[in-house]
């Protein structure tokens, strides 16, 4: 086997396992109700994709060049001559495809119909990416021209960053995502967390992993690849350096999902000139898409009120541009496959005309790419959604898609069976407990007792609920204490306590949240023997601590309880040393 | 460095990596209650299989052949000659073979003993696998007969299929699966959905971007090799773009986890023919395989009623079968690794006799594969059953393995609190009531009714609630007979009941924990019409076992109820047959 | 290209890929309430440490030999002659340098201030690590006495493990993690399980996978690189089922945790010998290393109390000790790069003493390697805590880190009905809401008032609980209308209601399922000084939709209410700005 297209092919895989990386940071940074339908569509969009690059894409883009390099010739070789077809390059051609496929799917997310999705996913891999890719991959015009795009930051992210902004703008925002008033004009921002940061993580390592095939599989020599290495290492690294200082200095503290998009910005960035930039070439980009991605997601959200519940367009369309600009503008005869841009014209004494002629076609090439994805993908999502419609109803995305679109209640139906959450923080309450004064040596506030209401005389014992809100972490505290007084059984439930707080503001991606919801434990006590006074004053003992959010008691009448495994009832069916 | 050994390697490598993806599998499509176990079946069967196949299933795999090509001679070279052994080869085929062991545990799942589950694991790699694949791989008899199986539809997946099988229907199905009538006929079948369809696909796409390296790692030149890569995408594309068509339009809705499982379907399907058929086969392998995987998966399930959470039969042993098969009906001499079989042979004008020769030899090996599998696997079973059973306790199965076989309370503690987790367990409860005598039939202990509180005379009609506290499992039961007696509506939550237990510790990293707050529901239900006593003695006959944890019931008075559709207000609010 | 040189890179992308491992591993044996901490740690310690491996790092590693193999002499070669510099082991050492940083912070999880991680972390890849690696890797004198660690036993895991340790210590444990009496003396152990068990596993297979590149990558044979799968796949296989079964003889169930835990064990045991022992030695390694991890964790736990959550320092400090002593004593000359040591030594009857030499400079080399990095260490963090502070507050571990130091209320924002699902959903009814007529307008059907139950007159101030009972996406509507009318507090908990419901089928693998429960939220409002009609009227207008599904609202007396803080009770108790 030859050694240079072992690895291109290896790449190729890499390449592949992106698919996955897209899935996870997808369904981790979108809501739980449509997981099982963004996972489809990040499947759908690479076997999809698959089909229909065999039947028409694969010979638009790798055909014979014809038109002045503007489209391949079709061909059906890949049937016909299976034993000597360039399987390597069809197999390499194909992944990149879907790759531009499905960045679409994150900025589209959460409403849009699933079968307005196969159509517009099949038409990119069947006419609109195969046929700019050509221009440059398939030995068009562009590449005449000198157009540097190494593994793609034009080809594959801008285009699918600009599909999936005219899709988002198209699509319109998810419900709730923005508020207006009767004018129209958006009064509120609201944040819509995904359901999963580990899942988006987890997809990040994924594909920064699989982007040393997605750069580096074009790579001729071991210098070459290795140089490639280096700057797709570094130019991630220090995006995500610069977005974390920069969202510190700017909320106060650093953030975590937009650095992970900040990796995949530098990524993105690096990857038009990973092969013809230097150190500080990817330095460079890299300080600027840290920051870049964090004020394209801002004022697309905030400014524009587009809606990209992933990020996707600031990822891939911004950084897509500013990598294609970059590797014109740092490019170094000194990199494997760099010429001398403007700037290390200037540095290296070589033409400056020369330099900015490299920086021309830059640009030259992205307006055309743009135009091209813009003016296509704008009629598709438009015919598509005058013929078909591209939109969920409004009930079926509050509903979720998984459910509506697939007949599925949910991607983690049975997930979590009521696991006691304090297993972890109610050792802490405990923790806490064994070093503060013991709970008698509490001063508690004389204050008047209130009487119980309605306690006429009875002959029959009477039975009253005592119900307690308190704190989470509190509970194991609480609970020995009830025990101590003989209490042998107790409801716990966890409920959200609503009331006014004030707080240092919260922020998801730049937007401030209302965390106006606090969780809170809920403990219900029927008691009959043991006196009603003396759960609240244990009660009111074990809880007090003098500040805010302590909690609070409430007691109601009882009118009977039964004991299923006696059938006791009343007094007798409390006392026990079993609960239930 | 060699180049094509190199990549030999790093192909075993990405299949070492798939036990990765079938644990993620497994567990996706599995229960959250036994999470942790199957990641440790998962995990197991690579360690106890690499310790079982040093010892004896590497040498009756790659030892000199013996008794006219059925066995290996085991021997010793790896540790008397370490320097010279091939151990390429012995990682290569040790990472297939632990490939071959994991694929039983998804369709035993969920009821079979950790020990039983580490015999027969290492059984499988122990001998099973290793002497049939001594038949192919290992240079054996069937090899000689020109057996087209490149990478292993028949000798990894038909195997594992098999087993898995045989384990399925000797396991028989878990709890709550099937109901049954008096006669024993299955009058209803339940799904038991997994817990997290987004690991379950993290684990198919994990499978595929491995698959490039189970199909791919023997190629012996690039051009090979990029054919290889070629039909390993194009087949489980195909298979999931039709299996997505083919729910579609059966279901009325495309089917997630169906189109993830075509995906692995595609990819088991083309796995013998990979290097011998050319585009064409590739498309028509997938075609059949996107539907097969479908109707097995039905036919199992609602015809034979056999158990196999995870699909492993349809996917492995159906499309392993099929893609034999396959191997032999499309092989193409224009294809890397093909001849011509019957198809090609009369579109090329070869030999028709010599086509069918091949697949004739492709149908004696799948019988023979098939029986070697069948028998050993029914005996090993079997006398597992019998010496040191194969099933855990109804109990334990109710409660989880992660538990029962291995003292951990959840694999997600501390995570997030509640959700509905009837929906799997439920059933269980359902299937149960299904085969215990009728509820009128319980014997309850007749003791003093008491009489319910503030009983007294109103012309208004009495507004009350019945709050009954229960196990989780029970609700399905509770929840029908009071449909039954009248009730309409009941809101229904979860709580944790506290009460003092004792019983067996458990731990965590060596660490005891204290199990005291245990999941419950709680079942609110307000009446006016239906009397409070006939919903008290309904609860109690239903919930009534005469262990421990029966359940609770409480009274209390309601002031009022209004229904916001209608603005009713106390009875009349309460007379509908929606709920809320 | 030159095939060594390719796999040398393939390998440092594996390496790269473990960040991911780790950060799994990770995130999934700690808490759900910091899972976006430790995700930020993990990626930040790469892409910090690519920054500070550049400024100064790779130079002190791999520059010119000085102080008698002390140091290397830093130049910026990379930066004035990007086109000659050796990438490939400045890609290579980088990966390797990262992943000694990221084991510190799974032994320093959940507590440990994210500011003090960022800077400790940089000056592990800044000089701490470099040093030391220069030693051995970079030609420095430990190499020169022919130390064998060929993948970093001793360089990364036992520093990275030793960096653990004094950290942990420094530190100190996790609240509640370890109850004292009034002594100070521990009287209690308490385990803080994770949240995820899968996410852990995931993590665990990934770091297998990538552990082939971490020790094979240096190859330079393809003999040699198959011997080191061989090592590296045996030694984690005997290590984990030693683990199993000494945790099942010693617990009586085999521990899921602990053998994940072992198989990394068994990884960094053989990672030092890899390329020097046999199998007989793997097997040695793995049955020591799967026992050892077993003992450091509960010794450091249940007998020091040092507190490391992932157990980093058994699996990476005390495994890496044992792997580099292994490396000298059970070295053989019949593995690719071995001499042998003292044991094979006797065995084939060569030196002796030469084999003593080579287990002496073993334990030389592991005090050296590991005194400079307990003394680096320990100062960095003693001045750390002095100058800037270690620790986050109490408060700030108990609320969790994600919330604290990133601002995130939750990394599972949105998981599943059970949590607040109103960061989403609600936020669709209040543009709903904003859309539609004000609530005002809505016209109510007027219906004869329902007097309330037992309004007898009394002195006291009646208090009553108004529990409102609705659809999820109504909840931000209604509490913002309660607050309007002046609620000042409410109690909301997800319940499922259950009413009789006619749908089309849902589906899942085929079976059709039945959603009969649906999920609810219930808002509980005790008032006193709001009239009850003003709150049920109030709820009514707003939940008015006119469809089934709008709700119930349902009135019970309270005999009395506590508020915890102040001791107030009855009415006083519910007139406050703050809930609870």
């Amino acid at each position: 086997m030859d050694t240079t297209a072992l690895w291109f092919l290896i790449g190729a895989v890499l390449v592949f396992f992106m698919q996955c990386g897209f899935a996870m940071v997808e369904t981790g940074f979108t809501r739980s109700k449509n997981a099982g339908n963004i996972i489809m569509k990040n499947l759908m969009d690479f076997c999809i994709g698959t089909v229909v690059f065999m039947v028409l894409g694969a010979g638009l883009l790798l055909g014979e060049d014809a038109l002045f390099g503007l489209v391949g010739i079709p061909n059906y070789d890949f049937i016909t001559n299976f034993a000597t077809y360039d399987w390597s390059n069809f197999v390499f051609n194909l992944v990149f495809c879907a790759t531009a496929a499905t960045i679409v799917s994150g900025a589209m997310a959460e409403r849009t119909k699933f079968s307005a999705y196969c159509i517009y996913s099949g038409i990119i891999s069947l006419v609109v990416y195969p046929i700019e890719a050509h221009w440059i991959w398939g030995g068009g015009w562009l590449s005449r021209l000198g157009f540097i795009d190494y593994a793609g930051s034009a080809l594959i992210h801008t285009v699918g960053g600009i599909a999936a902004l005219v899709g988002a703008i198209i699509l319109g925002p998810r419900l709730g995502k923005y508020v207006k008033d009767a004018s129209g004009k958006v009064v509120k921002v609201n944040a819509i967390p995904g359901h999963s940061l580990t899942l988006g993580a987890l997809g990040c390592f994924i594909l920064w992993f699989c982007w040393y095939g997605f750069n580096g599989a074009a790579a001729k020599s071991i210098s070459e690849l290795a140089q490639i290495l280096a700057t797709t290492t570094v130019a991630p690294a220090v995006a995500t350096v610069t977005c974390m200082i920069y969202t510190w200095l700017k909320n106060g503290k650093p953030d975590v999902s937009m650095c992970l998009n900040a990796s995949l910005a530098g990524l993105v960035a690096v990857t038009a000139g990973c092969a013809t930039v230097d150190a500080i070439g990817a330095v460079v980009i890299g300080i600027v898409s840290g920051i870049l991605v964090v004020v394209i997601v801002e004022v697309l959200d905030l400014k524009l009120h587009i809606d990209d519940p992933v990020g996707a367009v600031a990822v891939h369309m911004g950084n897509g541009i500013w990598g294609t600009l970059a590797a014109g503008l740092l490019s170094t005869n000194t990199a494997s496959a760099g010429v001398d841009g403007p700037i290390y014209a200037l540095i290296h004494g070589t033409s400056f005309a020369a330099g900015m002629k490299v920086l021309g076609v830059q640009a030259l090439g992205l307006v055309c790419i743009a135009l091209w994805t813009a003016v296509t993908m704008t009629v598709s999502f438009l015919v598509i959604k005058k013929l078909h419609g591209l939109r969920v109803t409004p009930e079926e995305e509050i509903l979720g898609l998984d459910r509506t679109e697939h007949g599925m209640p949910s991607a983690y139906a049975d997930f979590l069976p009521a696991v006691d959450p304090t297993l972890g923080d109610a050792y802490a309450a405990v923790a806490v407990a064994g070093t503060v004064p013991p709970a008698e040596a509490v001063e508690v506030k004389s204050v008047p007792v209130f009487e119980e209401e309605s306690e006429e005389k009875s002959s029959r014992p009477r039975i009253t609920k005592v119900e307690i809100i308190c704190k989470e972490r509190m509970l194991e505290t609480l609970k020995n204490a009830m025990i101590d007084i003989g209490i042998t059984g107790m409801t716990v439930s966890h409920v959200m306590g609503c009331g006014i707080q004030k707080g240092k503001p919260e922020y998801y991606r730049g937007v401030e949240m209302e965390p106006s919801l606090l969780p809170k434990v809920q403990v219900d006590i029927v008691v009959s023997k043991v006196p009603v006074r003396s759960v609240i004053e244990t009660a009111k003992k074990v809880l007090y601590t003098g500040h805010i959010g302590d909690g609070k008691i409430f007691v109601y009448g009882v009118q009977n309880v039964v004991k299923v495994r006696t059938g006791e009832e009343g007094y007798d069916a409390l006392q026990d040393v079993e609960q239930y």
